[in-house]
């Protein structure tokens, strides 16, 4: 069993490709066809890439993804991030090897040294896990990957969204689908309830012996999540029992809404005069925009100059800055710094400038 | 004292009209802003109306709109419902005069009768409540009612509708004007925090002896607001302390978007060859617009035939018919029946036609 690095491993003893799934009875119906209705909209491929950390949730995932790949006669990659400062990464690692084994796929890992920076331990960890795993994707050649993501995760990112402030729209949670790094990251379980994902973990290790690893940070009430978990959801559950359906479901239309408010901002950016090389923009035709158009239309111009999207609380700073100044720009100089760039108002001009242009 | 009927009760004795306000050093600056502001955007009137319960918040709000209306030279009525089936109900009336007397206001009260019908005791109540309000200001030549609802109520009422599955546009909750039953209800309070008006409360208290009275069902499990006050704000307290500013501020953006998306409604409507009755419209030109504005557009095409709006969930089930029906409606008989009418759909055409045509 290879540990570490980007070879595979391979174990096709117990389950020859195209012969019968022996792990069959553990599957489920549901997370079965959410899963075959995600891969029938990617582009055709001669393999499967799955995130595996070896939890319950990525290994089911990871399980009927075998599943699948066996019938369509394509290969399964499994994704293995090794977290090298946490206890127990190595037994993760392992185990993450042993279950790719037992379904015939392989299994590709990578060590990565965890930055921690003023995000906090959560965000950097997970930065470095997808750019590991994108490493690790396209060196195996495989354009997209699966999440484990599950309707549980989901009704708990609304929930951390509203609490940390992030706007109507934010509350679009995850999707399903997103394009990051030049991969297709692909969450086919937003909608499945993690107790059918138990559940099936529970057949299969009835059958195979295999366990999955738990997650000691669940328990660590240092983490929004996880406080989250521990403190909020036994009061919704023993309250709200549908809590979970209804948040994700709340994802679901948020991001119907975000998508139209994306498609308006779009419509409406020639209206702002902007210039050929899309570097400006009018601030009296911006000003013209109803508010929520407005923060769009911001976003829509940083991302076409690639910019990082600010953080919702800067943004909204931004808002009111320029629809503060003069209408000419002329009573201050505005200057609001993001990344290496400055956005300046000139003459009733809203321009994004390099850093040393104003300096 | 009077205290039933719509007759007003007066005590100016000790607070004549136009003299100096003898609670002014109980009164919160931040709070008479507020108030003040939401005055200035409301028509001239020669009085002032208050939904008085005597609970803190409403006795605080009668407070500032007493010195408001001693400043401005009008009159301040105070709206008092009386609960009969409550305990204590006649406790509330009595502090509700005598405040009144205090502040120099005069004190309309009305007895109901709450029907407990489906939708539980909670919205029975409020809607009683709404119904006497409207009629007793009606019977006093008020066309405006000043309510109390904070931020703290805002953000509860933010999370209850998350909880509830309302979607992102519920989530505008409480909205500082709005027009009712041909009255204005205005809200100056929903970006201010309970713990000013409570400090408030105090300080009158210990100029004056009058003390508010405390709503039972607060800490009563039943109810899905009390619910969330005894079980999820302490966790919420403890570990996400700006909750209650961070939930309201998510209700304003939600109404800016709320606003827009109705804009963009009334846009939509003559693209869906409406009648001239405005009774029906194209399946198809319906069908044609994005998710949002299909839901958009059936609210408007309700709102204008002044139709009750359905349930979110209601809701979702005809977008869901009518996204599924046979472009001309052939393939089935859909009836969808909403209050005392039929929505059906007849050759590509939606309609919304009396009970009796179509039985």
């Amino acid at each position: 069993m290879t540990r570490a690095g980007a070879r595979p491993s391979r174990r096709v003893a117990s389950a020859p490709d195209g012969g019968r799934d022996p792990w069959r009875s553990a599957l489920d119906p549901a997370l079965l066809r959410a899963l075959d209705a995600a891969l029938a909209a990617l582009p055709a491929g001669s393999a499967i890439g799955v995130a595996l950390s070896a939890g319950a949730d990525s290994a089911m995932l990871a399980l009927h993804a075998a599943h699948a790949a066996r019938r369509l006669g394509r290969r399964l990659h499994c994704f293995h991030i090794h977290h090298g400062l946490q206890a127990g990464a190595d037994d993760w690692l392992a185990q993450a090897h042993r279950l790719a084994g037992l379904l015939g796929a392989d299994c590709h890992s990578r060590r990565v040294a965890v930055d921690v920076d003023g995000r906090g331990m959560e965000a950097a960890a997970r930065d470095a896990r997808y750019a590991a795993l994108a490493g690790l994707a396209a060196h195996a050649g495989i354009g997209h990957l699966l999440l484990a993501h599950h309707q549980d995760d989901q009704a708990e990112t609304v929930l951390l969204r509203l609490l940390r402030g992030t706007g109507p729209l934010g509350l679009a949670a995850m999707r399903p689908v997103t394009e990051r790094g030049g991969l297709v990251w692909v969450r086919p379980w937003l909608d499945q309830p993690r107790s059918a994902i138990l559940d099936c973990a529970r057949r299969f290790e009835a059958l195979s012996g295999w366990r999955p690893v738990g997650d000691p940070s669940n328990d660590d009430g240092r983490y929004a999540r996880a406080a989250l978990r521990t403190g909020l959801a036994p009061v919704l559950d023993a309250r709200w029992p549908a809590w979970r359906r209804t948040l994700a479901r709340h994802a679901g239309q948020a991001r119907e809404l975000s998508d139209w408010v994306d498609e308006a901002a779009r419509a409406d950016w020639p209206g702002l005069d902007p210039s050929p090389d899309g570097r400006e923009f009018s601030l009296a035709a911006w000003r013209a925009l109803p508010a929520p158009r407005q923060a769009a239309a911001l976003r829509h111009w940083l991302h076409a100059l690639d910019l990082r999207m600010p953080t919702e609380a800067r943004l909204r700073d931004w808002l009111r800055q320029l629809r503060e100044v003069h209408a000419l720009g002329h009573d201050r100089d505005l200057r609001l710094r993001h990344e290496d760039a400055w956005i300046v108002v000139r003459r009733g001009r809203v321009l994004c400038v390099p850093k040393t242009q104003v300096e």
